[in-house]
């Protein structure tokens, strides 16, 4: 880390903040300037409690300089992981698609949801069956029955199943019908929950929160890494700004920054990261052009139906139609759907 | 609800929004402008799946009207909330300091802070044995451990304890501990830990998201009252914006903006809110001027050391201070301290 | 608009409420809900101070129904602006491409550079001459020089010039040399300067704000349309967010969003829109993919020598590897380059 | 400056960086870490075209040290800066109280309310002559006919009178009759602008644009500073988030912050800050208790017909309110109001 010294500081703040540094096993590096001092730290400063540096006197500001993320970077592994389930492949040059209504509601829609979206060229299909609500008064799912609904789906096409678990309770239960577990963005800092998916060996989609930094969506992927199970993708589906013509503000530029620093691939979620129907096909194929390893795309059969999200969600016809685009933009930037 | 047309609907697209309106059970009137149509519905729309409506042809965009929350509406309870756990009375004029560091360290730490923050006037301690952490290599606490220490600092000072609580199978372990139950801002929206501690009778300090709105926050609160919880305090502890010079964005107009909404008390926590231990005075003065029920604050015999957050807590002089200030402030708005 | 009364509201209230409506020369249709009475307000809201409707007792909130902007909208005018400046068209299916470095320099950098992005397919130049600089310190531009050299620079290429203007008294000078008149982001509600553009028929370029809603965007191109100047292109250049790893956030689905509302052309800025040069090309390809009219990139031979901006300029070999990647993109979206 | 190099850095990386640092005139130290190689560069950075340096090969980030901003500093000039104009003053202690309409709309609206906020102790006028407005068909102002009417209210009453001025054209009329210039948030980085006002030794109000950071609202300071212009008081009056409650965000804690490193009064403004009338006395208390140097609030003797910012106006009786507030949290933080 660098520690930089007020204008004004005193030879005895600057011995005090040396010793400090020096309590936590780190080595300092003093370079007086003309201006003010400044002390860099040479060592690993992940561990250290260095928030604490702060408050010495005469201290102006600690500007960290390691990535606090390990097993999730570049710099330990360099070759991309590829996520594989059954009929999904996640990363590697292989755009995996991921489609389905934003709840299952039943059997007929999910069947035909699946058999729908697999035609269209989607490998993994999506599904809550514990859905968490902003409201308590919202539908929350079908939970267990809704599991057994997806699972009949998958024998009926052969998909890859994705759908969210929201507690450390509830992965023995969704682990049995999963094959993918998704973490959602409202959950991305549960962190019970993302040691009890990292003791699993299910691959996870781990969705970034609408406030994460880059470094805490990593440092989220990272508690999943430590508990060994590598299998992680990570998810881009909009972020918090001062936006309201949509939902969220899908920011594609955080796709290829985040394949220069980790392995993990990288999937895009355009319906929740615009939530209206009519901006997805467009910003799904932006993600496959800037670079994404995978799409997650709400589709049902009658949206102005759907138990929840039905504004962001596509119908069937829209889904085949953004999969030719996307497939023509996929072979454009030397890769391929499916 | 408001459903406004675009411009350019046809008389098939507004029929098909009115037969859909009434299959929801909600009664539609439509007013037919020089520009465009509107129809306004009346009836209880929180329950309805309405955001479907959206993707009706012809629709361009949907208006709700009324707020989703219900129990914690000043509509339904115009009288505020009172807040007492022990010591610590919150809301009704009566403005709880509840004080203490980051992370319970040790007895000598817990205890010796107890003492100094009662002194100043303190009536409740907050300190974490179950510290959620951005990164899987931080201290995460001391666990079972550290709620003994703190009953025992509440047996040395009478102080009531804060202490969060991050999963819903620790709720009863942690109940049987603290005071107060606190449910941090990555956990606002972990709905499960929500209900669990809506099935306890402890009051709950549920602190704001950082990317949170008024509704979701009035929402989250909403899943512990369905529990039959009314001990609900509200906490603003800074939104996330794109201010790099504070940690976050703490912003006070949320305390009178919530309560002319809703009977819980506000309490604002100048320590996550700023960052920085140097703004923490001012911003605490400050809350207390903006009509704060209470303050959070942390405080640490010798922040340099402290096991996390450092930069932002308070040594006992200048907690001692910021007390003489707020409660020279609070005298000016009407309200005491304590 | 749409008037929302308190649950508590009083007849008088109401009655209030519909005298001033009609003062203003609209029409109120009353909607009496079960929980609250609404107000639906018909006809031309635009020009009405409706502002202080929101003042009077019992009034929850007030809701504007009708876009605040005409000429720039789709319902005025159908079929997409084309914008042609000399050898630069954007709209229409066509893809303009702008490119050059942030400053004009000197003869050899301006030219070179024009050179070089005309070999690789853009049928623009830019360079600033007049720059305005968030430090008064910093370099602001050769000012008529610069303008001069690129003048020299369209002789030696043919390219359209697309240069800044940053103040009304400079609009002549600039508008001599000038192919089409560059906004900067920081002067997008800078409306002297926006009527003073507005009064040329030089085609300008927009460029948004960093803070700046659709509605403010389309408003502030209002400013230069209502002064006769219907060549306005508009550019999506990133805004400002919690996000630090990027200078700005770029939210691709502004582009179909405008497009859908507006029938000005929608460029995209994905140098500033990144500030870092290697997160560009994916940007420019996705902006294609996400249906952009035109781009416009900063180049420059020795991007670590350029006297601003350095961080995020292609040199010229990644500039024409752009290129071809955009070419292959918008074939697949069925656009064409150029 | 501090350079962090990749963790793969070739030396010849290196050696092209340090080339590039010592080719700026500045002095180069190398800190050799078990991950990676840090450069600190020592040297007055700010004049410096440092940011082609991230664009070299082996670079993965440049950290500034110095604060890029000068005269503004508390390192420069220690003491307080105290800005008098007439009745108003503003600093070292006192707290100068700026209110009035958001427009001057007539004789009588003007004095009318000269009076009334007079009487209840603020010592400057506001009023809008010439208006920015977000749409073109909005009401802009009464120009130089406003300006004559503020003259008039400050000779009934003795107050100072403060009206924004939006173009450099504009300054020297303005100038004869304004007593503060007062440069609005849209236009916080009209350079021009600023330059114009720089050259008056008229007292300069700055509003901070809502999308500005600490370090760009100080560098607009400068540019006014630096043209020989001493008397600028800064004005927080919030800024662009995800809120959509409050018309903006207004985040107090840039008061202490700003303070702690200019020696320039601080003032801010609850109306704009808020949107809504209601938010107003608190948010105007907390600034006092968060250290405020002065206020600017918008008064109107019927907000309901204000020709603009009817929302966030107070009538006089509530503005009486909140001086009466405002003197007793003042007097509880050892300053003074008037």
């Amino acid at each position: 880390m660098i520690i930089v010294m007020q204008a004004g500081a005193m030879p005895d703040d600057l011995d005090q903040v040396l010793r400090r540094v020096e309590s936590l096993g780190l080595r300092p590096h003093v370079i007086v300037g003309t201006e003010r001092t400044v002390v860099a730290v040479v060592g690993d400063e992940r561990g250290a409690a260095s928030s604490g540096l702060e408050s010495l006197a005469g201290v102006a500001s600690v500007l960290p300089i390691l990535a606090p993320y390990k097993v999730a970077s570049r710099e330990v592994q360099a070759e991309p992981t590829v996520v594989r389930a059954g009929s999904l492949i996640v990363g590697g040059g292989r755009i995996g698609v991921i489609a389905g209504p934003c709840s299952v509601e039943g059997r007929e829609q999910i069947v035909e949801t699946a058999r729908a979206v697999r035609d269209a060229g989607a490998t993994g299909l999506r599904g809550g069956a514990f859905n968490p609500q902003t409201s308590t008064y919202s539908f929350q799912g079908l939970k267990e029955q809704g599991l057994e609904l997806l699972a009949e789906a998958r024998e009926a096409t052969g998909l890859a199943i994705v759908t969210e678990v929201v507690a450390p309770e509830d992965v023995p239960l969704v682990g049995r019908y999963a094959d993918v577990l998704q973490i959602g963005a409202r959950n991305m800092q549960n962190y019970r929950l993302l040691e009890a998916v990292g003791r699993t060996r299910l691959p996870v989609l781990l969705k970034r929160g609408p406030a994460a930094t880059m470094e805490e969506f990593l440092l989220a992927a990272e508690y999943v890494l430590a508990g060994g199970n590598r299998n992680v993708m990570l998810c881009e589906r909009g972020i918090r700004t001062f936006e309201t013509h949509t939902r969220f503000t899908l920011p594609l530029a955080t796709v290829p920054w985040l394949q220069a620093r980790t392995h993990l691939p990288v999937v895009v979620d355009p319906s929740h990261g615009t939530g209206h129907a009519n901006l997805v096909e467009r910003m799904a194929a932006a993600s496959v052009a800037a670079g994404a390893d995978g799409l997650i795309v709400e589709v049902h059969p009658d949206p102005a139906k759907a138990a929840s999200d039905g504004a962001q969600t596509l119908d069937v016809p829209s889904f085949r139609r953004m999969m030719d685009v996307c497939r023509r933009v996929a072979a454009a930037v030397g890769r391929e759907i499916g």
